[in-house]
């Protein structure tokens, strides 16, 4: 199974078009500011001196290197020169100071150290410095980025395997592991894949690793047991999927089925019992962390931005493992509410944690006691002490293209719908579609395949195809002629969602979805203690039109009685009164406001 | 208006009998044995050296004044020579070891320091065993530790005031304010009242103690504005309502308006916009403490035992100020709820905090990350390092009586409906009754008063009086001959409760309640998942013998579908059920189970 790049895929217009025109035209130049004023890049000139406050952060690197990433992807689709032009300045930096033995690290070239403390970032940073040299040299064949992180990687073989002088053999934050199977990808180096193997064996199985970080952080860096024997996919949420997905891709190239099955099983405990609605993990900020099967609170989820793009990342590998819609379902849940959440409609700014609910009044209990309680900020930041969120983004929305097609040799499987145009080997393909604003699609396609594969979202209970089909595990397989033309009407009602019973704090409550859209009420339409209101899911809905790319929904509901005592015999004196849904994505882009997903059923 | 004290009323039969029976057989007993355990009753030989693990915690000395106080009180109805010697040896060694000066503490008599730290519970101290005195003396006549207690009455007054040498001014802790009232009502001595006053006046308004503990202690403190101008009671939770509870007697005892104003709006703004239905206060374990309106969750509720007994001392010192049964419904709600979930129904064991709900599944999210969220333990404990609640609760059920009557030359009021006799000059008073249970209650009077004023319960909105009668402020005001028998009838169906609609917590929920008893379910009788089940409020329920002292409620209730998808459409296919509604006070007596006290509506 085959993925078909990005870089062969163009957009023409719709919801994703948008969201691209943006990153190019505002979001990468807002965050190359951001992270300008904040030392980030001319940290890499790599000339702090002790006095000066701006010590590079240890993972530093790695915000800038998901930013060339995102130009990189950008690239293949617009001329950006000021863009390219930073880029090259920073590629520059790097491969000037990266040291002779191929190291490179803003902090620690200028502190001294390396490789002593897993926790600090290290081959995080390498692993996304690699990403972003191979996206920046496949759309640009500038390979200066891509030789110098060949070398980084060959440094790495040689302290962590061959030397073995590396204080640590398991990165704290995986990334690594996925990003030197993207090197072996594009150089064919199969050393570069046998270290992301090394890496992902050691993971939970290297006693040494467990000495240094023992007791609770062992869970937070994912090394708590070796990763073939876990069951549930625990600790930092984007740590685990990271980690997962260099597993999954490492499953699928030594064919290891074992390393496949622990991936299955992960993959199913995430999107079974531990992911909210959105697509977001994350049921706490304590260790930005799983917790346990069914506890998703909504005010208090950490809900991260990274988290749940990492489970886009995850699943897109499973899917070329095993041909699944569920799988790519929860590709789109992730790309329609969990990570757009985290970007504002005007692309410069960003939520780290993306909650469920916002309650603003309660949110600071008392300026002294606090409550013991924290909740996510209400407004997006245009950057952050951490900042890994926007250039993640930036670099998902950049790299949406990926998620759209697999092949093999006899079937084209399309498993986002997308208004684009794509031309690869043998093989040309046309959606047109204003998905997801609607559920129907055309797709034009010239192919020696015999089969096309069109996904059924899980959400669609009602659809059409234009020929014959066989539907297996969430795809139609449909036969199709050299120069083919398939339409695929999927059927788009506005949704109630229940949540399982064992989620408590989803208990008698629901949520609005239209096709793969999360809506929430916001207090900006509908009033303070969003809680009061119900929603009557027998009655109509209206579906109309949107400030938010998408239609927003009209829905009938109840409000609880007007009575100032704090405690009072029940009636039934509810009111009756409309309610407006918007798209989860669109939460607080009209200043502050409360806001809910799961809102109680009538 | 004066109190018919606790020590002219004895209880016959009935709930409150029960309960100082068990205090009385097993739980004066327990507390002594488990104070002795964790070498408090040592402490107060003032033997500590250099070296020994045990130094005396500063607010040990409370621990046992409470207890001795529930001795004296018991002692009014019952022989326990067991219980007063242990007292007596106790009272002994207070004596003994108070200084030369009249100051006794047993952590600071063996450190040495005095009066240096306000937040040391010294005068927190102090007054408890004020306290302890006085219901000493009045049922035993012994009158050593009350001698001792005004001497160390005296020694305050002049170091605060008269010297002005101690450190700060206003205590850490509240309780030396309503100590010194009582200390005043006993011995006639004006100037124990006068030092009451002193520190009332000074909390919040000198400026000495603000630069000692600046910033968010203050409102802690209860220091963060003078008294007098508070429109919202903040802070611990306790100590605030320790503090109006003092506020109350200086603006009675000195006919002072602006104080009684003052309190008025607290108590106003604590029954009417931070009180959970149970009477407790708390909504957050960080500084004990109130937070803001409406701010009330269930599962990480605070709701200390002792906050709920001092709302209870509030509230009826506020009765005697103004004559309205909000103030004595407040003293119910507190009586057959936050208060007696506070001990189990053996009598041996304790609950510091008293949630409204309980997950157990959910208590423990992980291990290693705890979900940085905090829960109450689920299962009451015998002893605690910080022990207050368990005497608390002794004198608390010890002294019930105190709620009963007040009276001033015309009329006797009844506020609350115990089996009883009471004798205090010209006037004797019966009540035969089942209260709680039933709503039914006889009372015969001889007296030479005109009046007797039947308090009519916020919760009874059906009700007859054999006599004809006059309703004010909550009170049945009926004419009365010297040999009088009165009946009434306070109608007492099961009602479904709703709290305002800023307690988004409690939002489309109610709770149970039957008279002044709150209903709560229990995993033991309801199976798991307490959140998935509604009760139908329109359907009969069925008023059942308990375990628990009043009945049982079983109510027609509604299951979620199971269903092991996460997310799915929302369905109607609930399984109809049974639900077993038992007092809220006797939940956890049966293992470790959930418990929910505010449930969906159907």
């Amino acid at each position: 199974m085959k993925t078909i790049g990005l870089e062969n895929i163009k957009i023409n217009k719709g919801f994703w078009k948008i969201k691209q025109d943006m990153v190019n035209n505002v979001t990468l130049k807002s965050v190359y500011e951001r992270f300008s004023e904040t030392h980030r890049f001319s940290a890499l000139k790599c000339e702090w001196k002790e006095g000066d406050p701006n010590l590079p952060h240890v993972f530093w690197d790695s915000d800038i290197a998901k930013w060339i990433e995102s130009v990189g992807y950008i690239l293949n689709f617009y001329k950006n020169d000021e863009m390219e032009e930073v880029a090259d300045r920073a590629i520059a930096d790097i491969c000037k100071n990266m040291d002779e033995k191929g190291y490179f690290n803003s902090h620690f070239l200028v502190t001294g150290e390396r490789f002593t403390v897993r926790n600090e970032h290290e081959l995080y940073c390498a692993g996304h410095l690699m990403e972003a040299a191979v996206a920046y040299y496949k759309s640009t064949g500038k390979r200066n980025l891509l030789d110098a992180m060949c070398r980084y990687a060959d440094y790495i073989e040689t302290v962590f395997v061959k030397e073995q002088s590396a204080a640590f053999v398991t990165p704290g934050h995986p990334e690594i592991e996925l990003a030197l199977v993207k090197l072996y990808e594009v150089t064919g180096e199969k050393r570069y894949l046998e270290l992301s193997k090394f890496f992902i064996d050691n993971h939970g199985a290297n006693e040494k690793d467990k000495e240094l970080y023992p007791g609770c952080r062992l869970l937070y860096n994912q090394d708590e047991k070796p990763l073939r024997e876990r069951d549930t996919v625990d600790g930092h949420c984007v740590r685990a999927l990271y980690l997962l997905s260099g597993a999954a891709d490492i499953a699928r190239y030594y064919n290891d089925k074992e390393l496949f099955e622990t991936a299955e099983r992960c993959f199913n405990n995430v999107v079974n019992k531990r992911m909210y609605i959105t697509g977001a993990t994350g049921s706490t900020c304590h260790g930005e962390s799983f917790t346990i099967d069914y506890d998703l609170p909504d005010r208090d989820a950490y809900a991260e931005t990274c988290a749940s793009i990492s489970l886009a990342f995850f699943a897109n590998r499973m899917l070329k493992l095993n041909v699944d819609s569920k799988y790519s379902d929860a590709v789109e849940r992730v790309m329609y509410n969990g990570v757009l959440a985290g970007i504002s409609m005007d692309g410069k700014s960003f939520f780290y944690e993306n909650p469920l609910e916002i309650d603003v009044d309660f949110n600071e209990v008392h300026p002294c006691t606090d409550g013991g309680r924290r909740y996510p900020i209400t407004q997006r930041k245009e950057v952050f002490d951490c900042s890994c969120c926007p250039p993640n983004v930036t670099r998902f929305i950049g790299g949406i293209g990926e998620y759209m097609y697999t092949y093999n040799d006899d079937t084209l499987f399309v498993h986002q719908y997308i208004d684009s145009k794509c031309d690869v080997e043998g093989t040309s393909v046309a959606q047109s579609t204003n998905y997801p604003s609607d559920g129907n699609t055309t797709i034009k396609i010239k192919s020696d395949k015999k089969q096309i594969a069109l996904r059924i979202p899980g959400w669609c209970k009602s659809f059409e195809i234009s020929k014959p089909y066989a539907l297996k595990n969430g795809y139609a397989y449909i036969d199709i002629s050299a120069d083919d033309e398939i339409s695929l009407s999927l059927d788009m009602p506005v949704k109630f969602i229940s949540a399982n019973k064992r989620v408590h704090t989803a208990a008698g409550k629901v949520a609005v979805m239209r096709g793969p859209v999360v809506y929430c009420l916001e207090g900006v339409d509908n009033g303070k203690d969003l809680s009061a209101f119900t929603v009557d899911t027998k009655a109509e809905t209206e579906i109309v039109e949107g400030a938010f790319l998408v239609p927003d929904i009209i829905a009938k509901g109840y409000k609880e009685p007007e009575n100032d005592d704090l405690y009072f015999e029940a009636t039934d004196a509810l009111s009756e009164c409309e309610l407006k849904f918007i798209p989860y994505y669109a939460y607080a882009n009209r200043g502050e406001s409360d806001m809910l997903v799961w809102v109680r059923r009538a």
